[in-house]
């Protein structure tokens, strides 16, 4: 129990961290430029160190999951038990949440905002599909082959890749998604889009873990 | 035969993630920058941390060619049977196509459309078989010295040079040619320019595997 | 004794270099281009090559600190003796100054300038407890796990990502905060920033520290 | 005697393709951009995954200098013998030249072009001076740890850092800078900078090799 508290802890902040670099640097781009492709570029490079490094930091904690298809990978191929899961997705939302909070307070904007960026199209949808699949292949194949030291660079690299291939820019994580609603900023989404980037996670998700199982 | 059949997917796949990762990300970084510079960072950026995600996920299971000069070279060094080449050559290029028509469709385009980016001169010719022939030298350089496990880093890192100092913007890869006609975006090829590249990566290709004769 | 004079030294030169890298890669982006995100990321990337490669080189000498913070955390874990810190941290700040002094230099610029960027605000102030707090955490738990071999490349993404995602682009360190405050250019700060920015990285360093503990 | 031309051969076509890769993507990136400072990006990028892919893969052959002065500072280290500089250097310089007119041809440019491009000043100076002590003490540090294996990723590092921070933007190296007088492009230097620039280098890398003696 002492033990579920710590992880659950390191998913939080893990989470909070995490989102907090996406929005901030999301925020800092477009202040900085008006170019969106620069502020783009300048939102993935910070992304994804963080992310590599979260991975690396936090991994020998708790998994360093940071999202509920993840967890929720880990408990399909029986790595993590059920009470898990009931620790760690609340305190992924949780997290993302206060990340986003934290990063509009760092930019002195209004703590808690609700982002109008309506991103749903046929094309996004696609978007976040292929982006979640992505993920859940990379790192259901490293860990089926025991290389999970390769997980956190190989998580920041997919990552990277599909912020720009992907006409959604890849959220491909439901507690990041439900975080990010609360930032009106460049890396926002309005409420009314996060079911449906929320149902294209879960699609990508189950043809990610269904294509793991054809490659060994 | 079964086996032929998973690689042979493999292949498909996995040229059909790196063209739709090659034409989606040209497209993002046109639709967000003004800056043809800006949109060619975006798109290499994206495809080098693909291709090596790619080459390091599915060498395992194909060797994770993604590329019918790679499938020929292989099969000159006799790393791998006749009957492999033709079932790979064709995944690839199917691959590539379907790969080219998913950007499209992830971006609201129109499924199936024809470049008309005439890119052949005299320049682009030297570009192509510089890009096709350094290509091949690491490729199999790395295998001559069973340093494999180098090969997704470094194949990623010179493509990422070769985007930018190569006139062509480095094809460099005759079935991501082919898919790239079908889409009239940022990396799309007109139909009378395909076989003039090809030409060139023929011609690389050779100068690449004499090349590699002299480094030992 | 001598060694003392020897690893000071080393601090001396890596401080020196190092914020000569961030100050004159500031001036060059800011040279170059109109768009502060573009200069941003040439800075960025400038810095954090330059920071893994002083780790690598000078860690084996000194620790390469290169920080008065890291300095007094080894202390505080007992990895150095108090007179260790007596040589450090002077030669730390004074290597700071001399680097921005030879950076104005390198650019045909006065030697000696005196920054007018105000950069204090309720923001900034958050940004430098993140920033430091994360530093502080990345290097703590990689020595707690004898992973000091992932120290370099750890400490150049955390500051690769700081530099974007914090509102105070991370300057997470006393000495450089100092000796920035020596060039009018785009990595300045103005006297009246520096003891606020100290004092919030001295927030962030004991936050960092005590979420060590937290971190087996 | 065999064994002395195939590493000239290995230094010839190594500098070729290094200068061909400087040269080649300072054009694409001024075709490209309006911003100078996404040009240096590109310029960059582009230089420095070349650079270490060659230092891997010609290492073994010829030890991948590709710079007059790295050659001298083998020869000072006892690493080498002279004849082998008198076979190296007079390679260098020619493939730098070819790689220049290659890269002109490229693009199509004319061939053989001068440039007018006068970059000497006294902060250049002092840029040259830096940018090669680096690379020395990088590339002999390195050597005497026996840490050779981690030098093509460090000597790029390091020249993707001096290119961004030294106001000269880190030619380093005699031969590169005969070689890019050659192309009137974005990484052309004038003939009258280029002795005032080898003049530096050397500076730096007397600097650099008495300055590895204080590190061990």
């Amino acid at each position: 129990m002492k033990k579920l508290l710590g992880t659950g802890l390191a998913e939080f902040f893990g989470t909070l961290t995490l989102v907090c670099v996406v929005v901030g640097s999301g925020i800092m781009g477009t202040n900085l430029s008006n170019d969106a492709g620069v502020a783009l570029l300048i939102n993935t490079v910070s992304t994804i160190f963080a992310l590599a490094l979260l991975i690396l930091i936090l991994g020998p904690v708790s998994g360093a999951h940071f999202n509920p298809l993840v967890t929720l990978a880990m408990l399909a191929s029986k790595r993590i038990s059920p009470v898990t899961v009931w620790a760690y997705i609340p305190a992924q939302i949780l997290g993302a949440i206060v990340g986003a909070v934290l990063a509009n307070l760092m930019f002195n904007l209004s703590a808690v905002q609700i982002s109008d960026n309506y991103r749903v199209s046929t094309g996004t949808f696609i978007g976040e599909v292929l982006a979640t699949a992505g993920l859940l292949i990379v790192i259901l194949v490293l860990l089926q082959r025991d290389q999970g030291g390769l997980i956190p660079v190989s998580v920041a690299a997919w990552i990277g890749s599909a912020y720009f291939f992907t006409s959604s820019t890849s959220f491909a994580n439901p507690a990041v998604t439900v975080g990010r609603m609360f930032s009106d900023t460049f890396a926002g989404i309005s409420p009314d889009s996060v079911l449906p980037f929320i149902g294209a996670q879960l699609v990508g998700a189950a043809i990610g873990i269904l294509g793991v199982k054809a490659i060994k």
